[in-house]
């Protein structure tokens, strides 16, 4: 009997055109059906924002059988919405994210588009993973972050994820060799230091550059930052009850 | 010896001129120095989006002792940023957003650039909170919100907030007499069943507005969404580090 192929649903935050896309879909098109949607322009940044004040627009770029790949004008949350509710036959089997162009390791979860279209497919049920190589150049190479790809995928398709939670996998940036292994971690606790670059335009006014240094507080060897930093592949469990059940016995306490 | 006053941060997703963060600015103005700064546009459901691959524009609306309003025009994430690297004297005691138009309770959370300034500003290190009322009209009425803002802020005030912990303040859209009190909650399990709704331009080419129907999966009467639901005040302590601590043995025990 003809055992069915997996469905997998591939976005990103960095574009449609991205090399880092190109390097996921090639890690899992020989084995999945695959529909691909992502942005048609770069969207880095753009967090959990969905498009609600404004349309989309939805171009079909390709479609051949078992492959098919389409654009849109919206954030990597709306490529999810969209892929979910109108272009995809059924529930897809995984949903990935990336490969993308930069680090998502640590608070940069939640500024990373490529990690809300993973935790937007985890919201709809969807066992999802995004990927991220500790480079941000146009030119990165993806080889050793095709070769991880495939092996964490390989795992998820196997063994699930528990409810509600997805991955948040960074990968140093160096050859497959010298790579240590795959360390599941916690997030790292850091934060960027805003610089809020000043320019004139031609008229004389002001405008700025939102940049920033990024700075972590967090020396523990359980975290994403010391295993990037030690050639690990770091691997967060990320959740979507974002509740500090913790610190709910002392807020009862102060009686508001 | 004069007690130094508060200074308190004010943001919002609705935009600077919503009538929602002048109700908030008033819970606020009598007994802090307040400086205010927020979208010059509405950027409901931006989440954390931030703006770094295009420029910002700040306009200063007011300025008089104690009291400054700005414009920016970024997201609401962008406006926490700009105030704590280049407006404020010193690192505020409150960040507050809202109140804002409309419910952020549940999954709501992720998507709420109301909330996402709350978080940026725990990010900061800022004791952060934000307020929604369960009404999205532009009339909504928020007398009631406003006292129950002015509680919820002198206590905190007092009292701090655990490390790395905000709140999300959801208030029914109920007079003040009507309501039976704050409730501590955790985030109820809900998503939102999405619709596109197509439509065809003057050119005949296809456009799509994305919404949807909101569907909660729990009926615990520890949520959010049950205490909204019964008039009480719901209070959720929401934390920054997303890792599901709790599903790292089990993935260590899969061996990627």
């Amino acid at each position: 009997m003809k055992e069915e192929r997996p469905l997998i649903l591939v976005t990103n935050d960095d574009g449609v055109y991205a090399p880092g896309i190109r390097a996921l879909v090639e890690c899992v098109r020989n084995k999945a059906d695959v529909l691909v949607i992502a942005p048609d322009k770069p969207q880095s940044g753009m967090g959990h924002a969905i498009t609600i004040n404004s349309t989309l627009r939805i171009h079909k770029i390709k479609e051949e059988p078992g492959y098919s790949k389409y654009s849109c004008s919206g954030t990597p949350v709306d490529c999810v919405k969209v892929a979910v509710s109108r272009l995809l036959p059924r529930k897809p089997d995984l949903c990935i994210s990336g490969i993308n162009h930069g680090s998502n390791s640590s608070i940069n979860v939640i500024y990373s588009g490529t990690m809300s279209a993973a935790v937007e497919g985890c919201i709809e049920g969807i066992p999802s993973i995004g990927f991220s190589l500790c480079n941000f150049s146009v030119d990165a190479n993806f080889d050793a972050s095709k070769k991880i790809a495939e092996r964490v995928i390989e795992k998820i398709l196997q063994s699930g994820l528990p409810e509600g939670v997805c991955l948040n996998v960074n990968i140093p940036n160096v050859e497959y060799d010298k790579l240590n292994g795959i360390k599941i971690c916690r997030q790292a606790k850091a934060t960027w230091v805003e610089e809020l670059d000043e320019r004139k335009d031609p008229m004389g006014h002001s405008y700025y550059w939102l940049s920033g240094v990024f700075q972590s507080h967090d020396n523990g060897e359980d975290t994403d930052e010391w295993s990037l930093a030690n050639q690990w592949v770091s691997v967060v469990p990320v959740h979507i009850d974002f509740t500090a059940h913790h610190t709910i016995p002392y807020l009862k306490k102060l009686n508001f």
